[in-house]
């Protein structure tokens, strides 16, 4: 079979980078000289590369079918990031299949070792778990992008998500509003194995992986950065950050005011918007009102967020950039990029709704 | 390419029923004589049939890969079905593939148009939109199960859901419990055009098709089943049958029985465990305990369900089975099954937890 034409032997024949060759291919060449566009434009008709997806599918044997592997379901984030993923395929004139794994056994390294025989030019991967550099994920000949915030060793390209930017930005704008208290729901639990408060909060400090530290994370250098101190009595664990441990967590931090007798938190940051979910039902429940009483921020914008009573004030991770930003990650290494593998991550915002007062 | 042998190849050389060769190759041959039995072997081996799914796919030329196509995941339980749907493929020893398809513009007929080149033997469909028999969904070459409640017009298998007989088994369990009104939340609001009363609930009682509307026939034929009759001052439309809706429509309802100064209901059946979850918001928002001044009753038995405050008492309608047997049916069409098309539901159980009380 004659082998593929790709976007980087367009690049070594026209004698410039395999960025510049993207950015003709892509429309995006209005900062090159005419000379160089006129000189991947000839080498690309030399080669006979297709620039369009579905003739080049057709062309070069390719099927024009791009994968989405996530754990499960049970987390809302998961049926967003699929929702949106397969909007972002459509708009880039691709088909997409999605594949569960967390059922399987040796989950991960199972899906990977036969990923191959579902027919995708290559898979967008949502990883949650701590990998060494040697797991299987890491060593396949077939094009991968992995998403999420655990880390791939350099490895393999990996789009990452804001959170400690997301969670510094909402916890100083609470602060910033007059808030003398802001808690944070959703700390993992493991942290609290360590007895010593000064330890443990500079292994948050120095974390680099894992969803809720790096929340946690966030939280803390806002604190620093607005000369305040953590105070641990006002950071509660989830066992997982979704919506049932986030009810139970802030039940367990207003009875902790009540017994202590220390002041109920005006404000609480929360990992994300399920554990918001509960923590808005925990902070009713006990007769206390929102946002007049407690304001609460979460994190990802679930579309449901804007429902829920009172609509829930987030920080949006613009998961329909990051999805498209990753498909286009994974074309170029399906179009045979061989450059450094790099982490992508997107700035996050704070929308404001009806659990956040509205500040000065 | 030498003819794929199928079941049916096997049935006509012994001479028996497809059925009775899908029971020896599904080892459920204890109710056959020995004699057929060995028939149907004999059959197996002279034509080469392999009965281990991952051996024939590979004899076969076949993926050993099925599809799963859902709308999208907005509602929590297209999650839950496909995360069950990929432990039942797993035990099937096949792979899932899943596709989603309410983004596309003509959103299914697109999809089957496209379907045949994600390389699946066959689909499983969700769909919740009226079509004619005329849709493309119905006219085909590669295998389908349809899933959901909305006619198929006899063209396709459809695995159906137990909506009527659900929700009249927790009316009636309602009523049998004491409840003198049982309210009942997440009807379609088109029903509300019919002015005339009586019109309305013989329109419901004739409906054959549509989720929500099957719910509210199981309801009304609970009250009639107890010689009540439909006061429809207690039946609540919503928009779409999830959360959102579902709350704003129990405070509607509480609102109404302030304003008119009716009693409040005592129980309340929900057409889904998306619109309890609504509905246990606002009649908590309200002052009201449950279960002890209302009881609430699901449907779907979605897995986050156990886990709301109070947990929710639904009725299972046991997704595991469900799609265990919808690809039953999806491998005995790939397997060449020709049969009429039918219609498969299976029975639903009430779930009892804690937002009902303990009835005698």
């Amino acid at each position: 079979m004659k082998r593929n034409v790709t976007l980087k032997d367009v690049a070594a024949l026209a004698g410039v980078s395999f960025k510049t060759v993207s950015n003709v291919v892509n429309h995006r060449d209005d900062q090159m000289t005419a000379q160089t566009r006129e000189r991947v434009l000839k080498a690309i008709n030399e080669l006979g590369y297709q620039t369009n997806h579905s003739a080049r599918s057709l062309k070069l044997g390719r099927t024009g079918v791009i994968g989405l592997a996530v754990p499960g379901f049970a987390q809302p984030f998961f049926g967003y990031l699929t929702d949106e993923a397969a909007v972002a395929a459509q708009e880039h004139g691709l088909e997409l299949i999605v594949s569960v794994y967390e059922h399987l056994n040796n989950g991960l390294d199972t899906f990977v070792r036969k990923a191959p025989q579902l027919g995708a030019d290559g898979w967008i991967i949502f990883n949650d778990q701590p990998l060494p550099p040697t797991a299987s994920l890491f060593h396949q000949s077939f094009p991968i992008v992995v998403s999420g915030n655990r880390s791939v060793h350099g490895l393999l390209d990996l789009m990452s998500t804001p959170n400690t930017q997301g969670s510094r930005l909402g916890t100083q704008w609470l602060i910033d509003g007059g808030n003398d208290i802001v808690a944070f729901i959703g700390a993992p639990k493991p942290l609290f194995d360590i007895d010593d408060e000064r330890e443990r909060e500079q292994a948050v400090l120095d974390a680099t992986d894992e969803s809720a530290i790096l929340h946690l994370k966030g939280y803390i250098q806002a604190l620093h950065a607005r000369g305040r101190t953590v105070d641990w009595r006002y950071v509660m664990p989830c066992s997982t950050i979704s919506t049932p441990p986030g009810e139970r967590a802030a039940h367990r931090l207003l009875e902790r005011c009540r017994d202590a007798r220390i002041a109920v938190p005006s404000a609480i940051m929360c990992a994300n918007d399920a554990v918001a979910y509960g923590v808005i039902s925990a902070v009713s429940q006990a007769g206390l009102s929102i946002p007049g009483d407690v304001e609460i921020i979460g994190f990802d914008n679930l579309p449901g967020s804007q429902y829920v009573v009172p609509p829930l004030s987030t920080i949006d991770q613009h998961v329909d950039r990051y999805v498209s930003k990753a498909i286009d990650r994974l074309l170029a290494r399906i179009d045979g990029d061989d450059s450094e593998p790099r982490t992508y991550m997107l700035d996050a915002d704070l929308i404001e709704r009806g659990t956040t007062r509205r500040h000065g």
